[in-house]
């Protein structure tokens, strides 16, 4: 009997704000894999799953990725069907598609169940729209934490002039807005930082870009968080300092 | 009785790719508000409600903005639960920004439901990561259905090097290659479109940038459609004329 793996995006946090797609996926599964970031709260919905923890969280000493894929195509291989559980979407800075890569290469059937990103979903719980008429055509998400010295070219990012949302950048945030200004970013640009987005202990600041490393370390938040940095930060439910710049219905 | 609005994303097509929290909402609804491109599958989740069609499909004519703003308004104001369901993620080229801050105007309770994107579902529907190690750092949403003459600074995204996911823009695709294109970007950057992503319907094609619009006209693809440019493309599931390019797990 062919097994099966299903790559899943289990959404920002909140437990609701996974798909029920996902829901019917972790129903049939055999095995979770689960990453750190995920709401146990979902495990709920898999009765019948063993439980295997392959969190890698960044910085920390964790499941290697070969590792995590090889265990994925021997679990297939046995017939059993692997629910790959992953925050938010699996395939935005989520190594799906390492995953993907892999299973194919072993042809284990395998099927990508995408999920709401944090990155879109943390704004939106403090009134931040990644996109809005005449702020922002359009949205940049990009990752704090490189992979392999990899560094964004923040002055064409800047120069784009879209909406930039950062991934697993908390702990680099001042060097991240080091960087912004020296690609020459306003100083007064609005921006955010959410902690935790859509759960119940969420927390965020609003600031301006240059100012927000400090208001980060002031209302004492760490990571997980998103961060979000452009026009369309002027339209958040106030908790900061640009309350003036409130933009009119 | 104050009445209340949700303003919810339906997500990319596949009526189970739509959140729990989502169904949670339309479970609760007296009055639907339903955009042209949400799957009528959903409907049955909203067993109580009256559903109001308020479609907005670009070059159409179709109910104005302001119009929609003021019956959201209006019904709340009765007492009415109003579940507003747009395509995709209502903050992400769904003008959801604009729809929240005339509902917060009139001090209507809002609640913002973040949906699945298709500019993630549909690309990851044919084994496309937005985002993938080595590949690609950061992704970048843009619409190529521009409001008030605005245009991206494509020479900016071009040099940014993150994906380009382009919503709205098979009807303008020629002319957003010739902007690419003259942008700088290598005429053989991997490219694809994907018509309906996540429904049975899904129809793509992959290429290179320079050759997708004529792909896209042989194969009869039509609006609406997501349009993915950048190395990633290379792990698509084969559909066209990369596969040389074809990338090892």
């Amino acid at each position: 009997m062919a097994g099966k793996v299903y790559l899943i995006g289990a959404g920002p946090g909140d437990p609701d704000l996974i798909t029920v797609k996902a829901l019917k996926a972790l129903a049939s599964a055999d095995v979770v894999l689960l990453d750190d970031l995920v709401n146990r709260e979902l495990l709920q919905h898999a009765p019948k799953a063993r439980v295997i923890e392959v969190g890698k969280r960044g910085g920390c000493k964790s499941t290697p990725q070969h590792f995590i894929n090889r265990m994925m195509v021997a679990l297939a291989e046995q017939g059993q069907v692997v629910a790959r559980l992953k925050g938010g979407d699996p395939f935005l800075f989520g190594r799906g598609g390492e995953e993907l890569l892999a299973l194919r290469a072993a042809t284990i059937p395998v099927e990508v169940i995408p999920g709401v990103t944090s990155g879109i979903a943390a704004p939106a719980n403090i009134g931040i729209p990644v996109t809005h008429r005449e702020l922002s055509h359009g949205v940049t998400f990009i990752t704090g934490h490189t992979q392999n010295d990899q560094t964004p070219d923040w002055r064409a990012l800047v120069l784009g002039g879209t909406t930039l949302v950062i991934y697993m950048g908390m702990k680099r945030l001042a060097s991240i807005v080091t960087d912004l200004l020296a690609a020459g970013m306003a100083m007064d640009t609005p921006a955010a930082a959410i902690h935790q987005g859509t759960l119940p202990q969420q927390r965020h600041v609003v600031s301006t870009v240059a100012q927000l490393p400090m208001a980060v370390q002031q209302e004492g938040l760490t990571s997980p968080g998103i961060i979000v940095v452009g026009d369309v930060v002027r339209l958040a439910y106030s908790k900061g300092t640009l309350d003036a710049l409130e933009v009119a219905a």
